[in-house]
């Protein structure tokens, strides 16, 4: 355990602004930590560190199981290093366990990209809830960010409701594809067409390359009957390849571009504040609900009323006001 | 006003079981109120009404103004009732005030089928909230249900989330679109994609039936590439028209054919069932935010919060944690 009673929130900042390896894992480390004493003195350095956030580009991606993620990650990764960027590669997870081995997995994944020295590859935290996961990765990138590193990628699996989170807390959210066995595309699962700023389907190498192209045809024409967000930019479909040198390049040029445009109309930084604000009343929430299922008068009587709900001997709304009167 | 002091929920419940129109209002009117005693004498009155609903078929339609719901509802009323059924049409609209005469706008619009002994148009309750709005639609429905209307047809105006509010109280929600002004596609909304068990594209005659036709082809190639919520049910693309006798059928047809499919795998049940507890989930959520809204502690304190969360000087995390501390 690295942390002790003797945890100095000024001293983390400082190795944290300096860049070093070692302040900024027991920095994460303290963010992760559940512990009253510890949130308070997580939110003391954080306090110390938002000054010198927001300059990196946050880019989220997902895919399903399969798909190609770790290998895309390493290939867009190591062309940003390359490129003179230090990149940060974090992971939302709700699945993993921090005991299961999840770093040395992710580590061994992108095994190149782990070892250069201007990346830095955090697994997802452990959590019982997606809100809890998401929240320690949220100010996990904030000390990335303030650790100087210029892209930020989050990786998440796309389990439940995940992809939904992490869009909410990056400038730019990539889905990425492949086709299937045969011909056929791979359905795209429901919630991600609200999230995604650009689609890219992947694996599109070798004697792939033409039911690639012919997928991102589809799909374009499927991205088409969608109102997309903002007027000022329509969620484009890619192909690209996650073996190939640069093979990620393009979809690295449409970030950019993202970026380019929607700092222009200014919707970029708005996106950011409104990020920040609607994560404030999400974390509102969930203490609220955390107060809600605490309550043991409560939980007792959740499994009767649920049932009679179910059955529908009592109306909804009569059951929620009963155990609301619990409080 | 209708209710007094002396309101016998035994009294509404027999009147509604009888299917007294007067009754049905007055049930309705009540289930609408917000003040507390009306509450409680809604949820016992509610608890009589329980064992008698559930026996209907429960139609969500959405749509951008413009798209004809007020002329599809009353084309597929009027088939209806003169199939023989007795049909209740509500409204969501969170944007409606009972005072601005949406009352008489709903009846004007679909006159003929106001006037037809069968039915019972009801229209959008007012009320600040959407949740407050769906909270009594929902509720209306079940009275309707008692009453012993077998189709209750809700209609949403799609603005902002009302359509998964909807999506989350009907047995099949249907998206009503039209082709554009020249050859294109109106967009759909992207929350629609996720919760439509079927796409309707209006208008589909006179001199616009190959547009719609073409639409038709194009939605059914997008839909494609969205995995559906269940394997039994893929949301088809159909045309229709309100202008036209029977214009309406083949999507009543569609309706049918899901509802047999569904309660064959068991599925109809279990949609209803998680929407009754999700329901549940929703109201208690709801009655949370109030209770913290109406600290006023809480509240003096959101604006100066908000702002500093907006320009970086706290994280939403330390914010969420000073707020939730005024409980």
């Amino acid at each position: 355990m690295i942390l002790t009673n003797g945890v100095d929130p000024k001293q983390y900042v400082d190795g944290v602004l300096q860049g070093q390896r070692r302040s900024i894992a027991k920095a994460i480390t303290l963010v992760e930590s559940s512990l009253p004493e510890h949130r308070k003195l997580a939110a003391t350095m954080m306090e110390g560190l938002l000054p010198f956030t927001g300059k990196s580009v946050r880019l989220g991606i997902t895919g399903v199981p399969g798909v190609g993620k770790s290998t895309f990650v390493e290939n867009l990764g190591i062309l940003l290093v390359e490129d003179g960027f230090k990149v940060a590669v974090l992971a939302v997870d709700p699945s993993s366990s921090r005991s299961g081995g999840s770093i040395l997995g992710d580590k061994t994944r992108m095994e190149r990209l782990a070892a250069h020295p201007s990346t830095f590859i955090r697994p997802s935290p452990s959590g019982e809830t997606l809100g809890g996961v998401a929240a320690k990765t949220r100010e996990t990138l904030l000390v990335c960010e303030a650790a100087g590193y210029d892209v930020v990628l989050v990786e998440t699996v796309g389990v439940g409701q995940s992809e939904t989170s992490v869009a909410t807390m990056v400038d730019f959210f990539l889905a990425l594809m492949i086709t299937g066995a045969g011909d056929e595309l791979q359905g795209i699962k429901k919630g991600v067409l609200e999230v995604a700023d650009a689609i890219a389907i992947n694996k599109c190498d070798g004697d792939n390359i033409d039911r690639a192209e012919k997928a991102r045809l589809e799909f374009e024409i499927a991205m088409h009957i969608v109102t997309p967000e903002s007027s000022s930019w329509r969620p484009p479909v890619c192909t690209c390849s996650s073996i190939l040198e640069n093979g990620t390049r393009n979809v690295w040029d449409t970030v950019l571009e993202h970026k380019k445009i929607m700092t222009g109309t200014g919707e970029f930084a708005l996106r950011r504040k409104r990020q920040s604000l609607s994560w404030m009343w999400a974390l509102v929430e969930e203490g609220l609900k955390a107060r809600f299922r605490q309550n043991s008068r409560i939980s007792k009587r959740i499994p009767e009323i649920s049932g009679s709900v179910e059955q529908e001997l009592i109306s909804p709304s009569a059951a929620a006001d009963e155990l609301l009167s619990y409080l």
